[in-house]
C-alpha cells in the first residue's frame, strides 16, 4: 500500500505565480478573464469532472444543449468563417484530426493525384510536426529567408509543390500553414498560400493557434479547408481545448462518424467521430471558453490598439544598446523575440548565469521568461495595461543598468 | 464581424446541477472534493490556461518539477503498479496510445506472429473501440453470457485466440480488458485473463477507467502491460484527464519520444512523445488530479463500507416488485443497472413518458438518471453518505407509490 504521509505534500502545492504579471508569450492569450474565473466558481463548475455532460443525450458534448454547446460551435465557426467547428483536446489534436483525414485521404480512390506529404512552413509549431508523424504523414518544409526576418514567402510554397510534383509525380496530399509562427511572432502569407492551395487542388490547413482568438481572421478569406485554434493559448481559456473548424466539403471526411461494427456484439457508435475520440469531453475547459467568448470577440475588434502598444515596446526595448527585435518589420503579432546581447553578456558574468535574467524579473513580479536564456528572449505584453507594459520594459532597464555598474560593462546605461 | 448582442448568454450560462446528489455512474467517481476545488480557487489555478507551464524546462510536462508533476506520476505508478505513467487527455487517448504503438509493432520486424487485431470483451467501453478504429486495429470479441448475469470468461480469450490462430496463423497483436463494464457494472476477471495473454506472449491492456480511483489493483497483480485509467471517471479530478501505466519494456515503445528530423530546418523534438501528442499539457485537471490524490489513495482503502453500501441498495431496490439487478450476483462495483418494469409501466401512462423518471427524480435533487429511460436505469452511489443513500432509495420508492397509486397499477406500494 501506497504510504499517505508521503502524499500529502500534493495536497499542499502552491501557485507560485499568482498574482504577478504574465509575459510568456504562450500565456498571455490564454489568461482567463476575472468574469470568466468568478462565473466558473459562483457557478460551482468545479464539483465535478464531466461537468457538462447532465443533459448529454446523443453521447456527442458538441451536440449538448445544456449548456449551449451545439450554438457556441455554430458561433465559433461564425467567429473563424468555418462551417464546422468542434472542440477538441487542444490544437494539437484538432490538427491530428486533419493529418489523419488526409492520411486516410491520399489512399483511398479519387486521390492518385496526391502524395502522402504535407507541405509546411520550416517555423511550424513543433505539434504540426508531431501530428504528421502520428498521421504516418511525410513533411516537407518550405524554407524561410533566415537571418534577421526569417520570413516565409508565399512564392516558396508554389516552388516546393512543383519540386514535389517533380519527384512523385503527385501533389502534397496537405499544405499547413502556421499562421503566425511560434519562432519570432511572424505572421505568414497565408491568404497568399491559400490562393496557391486552390490553384492545384491542395487541401489546405491554417494553424491559427497564435491567431484566432487575437487577430480577426476569416478561413474563407485565407481559403482554408481546416483552421486550427488553441483555446489555452488564444482564447482565454482553461487547458485543454482547441477548435477545428471545417468547410462543409472536409467537415464531412474530419468529422466522419465511426463505421466499425462490432462483429459479435453487434455495436456501432454513430454519434461518435473517431478523429476526435468518439467525443471530445470538453469539462471545464470548454466552459471556461464559452464565459470568455464574448471578451475574445471583443478583443480581437482591439487588436490595433494591442499592436501598437506591442510596436511601442519593440522601439522600446531596441533603445537597449544592441537590443534589437528578430523577425518581421514592421511586426504584426504580440510573440517577440529579441536578441539581447547585453544580458548576453551579464550572465557570462553572473553566478545565476543564463538563469540571471528571468529570476531578475520574477524578483520584480514579472513572469514568462523562459529560465536559462539570456542571449534571446521570448515574450508577449498581450492583454496587459499600459502602465504594466511599462513595468515590464523598466525592469529590463533597471536590470541592465544594474548589471552594467555592478560589472562594470562598456554598454551605454539605458 | 459576429454580433456581441447574441453572444451574451454565453457569459450567463448557469450549472443546472449546482447542488445536488449526482447519481451518474460516469460522474460519482469524479465528484471533486471540497479540499480540492478550495485549493484551486485559493491558488488563483483558474488564472491562466497553461497553468503548469510556468517553470517547465524540457518542453514536457511529465518532466516538470513546479508543480512536483514528475514526482506525482511516479505516485501514480506505484499506485496502479505500473513501471511509468503519463498522463494524457483522458483514458481514451491512453488507449490510443496503447492500440497506436500495438499497430506499428505488429507491422514491425520480429513480430510476425502478431496479427492487426485486437481481441476485446465484448461490454467494452465505446472508447475501446474508437480507438482500434482510430489506430487502425481490427476488433475480435469475446462473447458474454447474456441475459442476466452477462459474464465474460477468461477462457472465452482462450477459444477466441484459437480461433485467431487457426484462422489467421498469428495471435491477436493485444488483448484489451475492460476492468469493469460500462453497461452492468461487472468486474470482469482480469487476472485470469492476463495469465493466458502471458501465456501466449500477448501484450495486455486493462482499461481500469471504472476501477483505478476506486478499488484496490495492481497491474502487476493483473499481468498487465498497459493500464489506463480515467481522472475525471475515477479519480476525482477534472476533466479531461487519463493516465496510461504501461511496463518498462512497454513503456519504451509506448513513449517512445519523437523520432522525425526535418529535412530542411533539421528540428528534432527529443523530449516530445507522439503518442501522447508530443505533450499531454495537463492543465487545471492535472492540477485537480493532485489535489485529489490522497483523498483517492485514501478512498480505495475504504472501497469494502462502499461495496456493502452498494450491495445494501441493490437489496433495498430489489424490494420493489420486479426491480432486479442485471448484471453479476454479487454485485462487485459501484455501477448499477436494474430492469425497473415498475417504472416501466407508469411511463407508458405517463404524460412525459420515459422521461419522467429522470425529471422526478430531478425534482427531488437527485440528478444523473439518463433521460428517457425508464425500462432499465443505471445509477451509482458512489461517494454517497449513508443518509443520501437513503434519500435516493426513498425518492425511487416515493415516485412508485405516488404512480401506482395515480393510475391504479396492479403493483404492492413499496
Amino acid at each position: 500500500m501506497i504510504r499517505i504521509d508521503r502524499l500529502r505534500k500534493y495536497c499542499e502545492i502552491k501557485n507560485r505565480y499568482k498574482e504577478v504579471i504574465i509575459i510568456n508569450p504562450i500565456m498571455t492569450g490564454g489568461l482567463i478573464p476575472k468574469e470568466t474565473w468568478e462565473k466558473l466558481i459562483e457557478e460551482n463548475w468545479l464539483n465535478v469532472g464531466y461537468s457538462v455532460c447532465f443533459d448529454c443525450i446523443k453521447g456527442q458534448s458538441s451536440l449538448v444543449s445544456k449548456p449551449p454547446i451545439r450554438d457556441f460551435l455554430s458561433e465559433v465557426a461564425e467567429f473563424l468563417g468555418g462551417d464546422i467547428v468542434h472542440h477538441t483536446f487542444g490544437c494539437r489534436a484538432a490538427q491530428f484530426a486533419v493529418m489523419r483525414t488526409i492520411s486516410n485521404y491520399v489512399k483511398g480512390e479519387g486521390a492518385e493525384d496526391y502524395a502522402n506529404i504535407v507541405l509546411v512552413d520550416s517555423l511550424c509549431h513543433y505539434t504540426t510536426v508531431i501530428a504528421a508523424e502520428m498521421a504516418g504523414l511525410r513533411l516537407a518544409e518550405v524554407p524561410h529567408s533566415g537571418h534577421p526576418e526569417y520570413r516565409i514567402f508565399a512564392d516558396g510554397f508554389r516552388q516546393k509543390i512543383e519540386e514535389i510534383k517533380s519527384k512523385t509525380g503527385k501533389l502534397p496530399g496537405l499544405i499547413a500553414v502556421t499562421h503566425v509562427e511560434p519562432y519570432h511572432g511572424n505572421m505568414n502569407p497565408a491568404e497568399e498560400i491559400g490562393k496557391i492551395a486552390e490553384e492545384y487542388g491542395i487541401p489546405y490547413m491554417v494553424n491559427a493557434a497564435y491567431t484566432a482568438g487575437i487577430i480577426p481572421l476569416n478561413m474563407k478569406d485565407l481559403h482554408a479547408d481546416f483552421l486550427t485554434a488553441s483555446a489555452h493559448k488564444s482564447m482565454a481559456s482553461l487547458a485543454p481545448l482547441g477548435f477545428l473548424a471545417a468547410s462543409h466539403e472536409w467537415a464531412k471526411r474530419v468529422f466522419e462518424e465511426s463505421k466499425v461494427r462490432t462483429e459479435l456484439s453487434g455495436r456501432s457508435f454513430k454519434n461518435k467521430i473517431p478523429n476526435i475520440f468518439g467525443c471530445s469531453i470538453g469539462g471545464i475547459p470548454l466552459i471556461s471558453a464559452m464565459y470568455s467568448f464574448v471578451h475574445v470577440v471583443k478583443r480581437v475588434g482591439r487588436w490595433e490598439e494591442e499592436l501598437a502598444k506591442t510596436r511601442w515596446f519593440i522601439r522600446e526595448m531596441e533603445k537597449m544598446d544592441g537590443v534589437h527585435l528578430i523577425g518581421e518589420e514592421p511586426h504584426n503579432h504580440h510573440l517577440l523575440h529579441f536578441e539581447t546581447p547585453i544580458f548576453w553578456e551579464i550572465s557570462k558574468r553572473h553566478k545565476r548565469r543564463g538563469f540571471f535574467l528571468a529570476e531578475e524579473m520574477i524578483k520584480r513580479g514579472i513572469v514568462g521568461l523562459q529560465r536559462g536564456l539570456s542571449r534571446h528572449i521570448k515574450l508577449s505584453l498581450y492583454g496587459l495595461e499600459r502602465d504594466q507594459a511599462e513595468k515590464v520594459r523598466d525592469a529590463f532597464f533597471e536590470i541592465a543598468e544594474r548589471y552594467i555598474k555592478k560589472f562594470n560593462l562598456d554598454y551605454p546605461v539605458p
